[in-house]
């Protein structure tokens, strides 16, 4: 215990100050936070002028947060904490279907589609089947499962983006699992997209020499009783940022094949299987 | 080199991501922030309502800013950061006085001083003697040292945080030595404050079962031609906040004595000498 503050003992100068009887967690999580933020400081060792642009930068990222953007989420995910955060709590057997980060562009509610739909309402993009099964550990078929999915338009927007551009829930449906676990429904090729890069974030991946790009994914949500929630995406396997995610979201499980198909239905196919891990 | 993000090696997937060529000095401090980040999320094994809670606490922390008020910085300085700043980079010979924080109430270019004058305009507070000299290592007095010096008021609050009820300037000045390097003003014995403790970061001193008092203290920068600038506080010796001040500004070199002499100028007289390091 240091009754005053020192270089040396900074640490334990702020973390001596909690109180007896302060909720255990908060503790908990509070001491780690001092002890890795002063240690970040010391082994850097950040200067005033440093300490100032943090603090300017700080604010700046607050100041453009909206109901419509959260430039904070956007600073978690292009230093990857956002993804470090999922994988942390989202461990799960050899062979089930990993977890990527949820995005910003989800929607609740999304319309119930029947199989084989098509979610593409603004008749753009190159048309794809997406198909495959829900099965368990073991293989077996998962029926009933909840497959909530939506991707981008063919020009890198989400609906929610372009209110009155785009049709509502355009590129967005529910669909749920029969008895044999799968599914299929045709929408369009995803395309890549740059994370909104005109804010603090922006100018930071500028200055660490990284782009804003996105590789093209299709986002999934799979639900099911007695299973653990899958958020995840699948990727198109031939992008050009598939290994520069600016959001660190590629899993090397999660690449998807996109086969030209070319028959009257649809340009493309994309299979992938989910495979749940019990709760 | 990693390709994809896993959760073993998350830190060396977004530093490797940085590119050739960049500032050296961004790519060393990003690089010990992301390795000190992760770390922290590991090692606390951060929740995503943790998260989520830390999302939404730094964009409220943003969002309170104002040209007034500066939430981060109150954040740096209860979490002890701007105290460790402040010390790396202050680092000086045994026996010079001490930095300490700057406090967000200085403000440039308060009216010069004769030695001796009165700085309190509102006539409120327990007069007191500031005396001692500036002196350099040696205890050579130093000439021409400018003394910048600022306090609150009798009721604990800076004139600029009561324009229009405190007189403009009330308890500031700046005072420049002779050549037996003595200063001496009036001004009043300082009362311990609170930080303003009513957004998120009173939020977090309540969690932490801390309170957010300031043991009284009189501020002073010292600068003279071919000396370190001192920042600094002179702490009133018998305050209750003295081991517990909010933002870990105390010193034990810092602490002055506040002697009763109750004669016809002054209730109190505080003496201190600063020693100041050369460049
Ligand atoms: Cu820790
Ligand atoms: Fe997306
Ligand atoms: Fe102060």
């Amino acid at each position: 215990m240091t009754e005053y503050f020192t270089e040396d003992a900074s640490v334990a100068a702020v973390n001596d100050r909690m109180a007896v009887g302060i909720n255990p967690r908060v503790r908990e999580v509070m001491t780690c936070l001092v002890k890795n933020l002063h240690a970040f400081v010391k082994e850097a060792r950040i200067t005033q002028e440093e300490w100032e642009f943090a603090i300017r930068f700080l604010t700046e990222t607050g100041k453009i947060c909206s109901d419509e953007r959260q430039e904070f989420i956007l600073l978690s995910d292009t230093l990857g904490v956002s993804m470090l955060v999922d994988a942390i709590n989202n461990r799960r057997e050899e062979g089930a279907t990993e977890n990527t980060v949820l995005g910003p562009f989800h929607v609740a509610d999304a319309p119930r589609r029947e199989m084989g739909d098509c979610i593409t309402l603004d008749g753009k993009g190159e048309s794809c089947v997406f198909e495959g099964k829900v099965v368990d550990l073991n293989g077996v078929p998962v029926e009933g499962a909840s497959i909530d999915v939506w991707s981008d338009n063919a020009e890198g927007y989400y609906d929610v983006q372009q209110p009155g551009v785009q049709p509502r829930w355009n590129n967005r449906g529910i669909f749920t699992t029969g008895a044999d676990g799968s599914y299929r429904f045709v929408g369009i090729k995803p395309v890549s997209y740059p994370i909104p890069d005109d804010g603090p974030v922006g100018k930071m991946l500028n200055q660490l020499g990284r782009h804003p790009y996105r590789p093209a994914h299709m986002h999934y949500i799979v639900t099911a009783l007695g299973f653990q929630k899958v958020v995840t995406h699948t990727f198109v396997g031939d992008d050009r940022y598939l290994s520069s995610d600016a959001v660190f979201g590629v899993k090397a499980t999660l690449i998807a094949p996109y086969e030209w198909i070319g028959d009257n239905r649809a340009i493309w196919r994309s299979s992938f299987d989910f495979v749940l891990n019990p709760v």
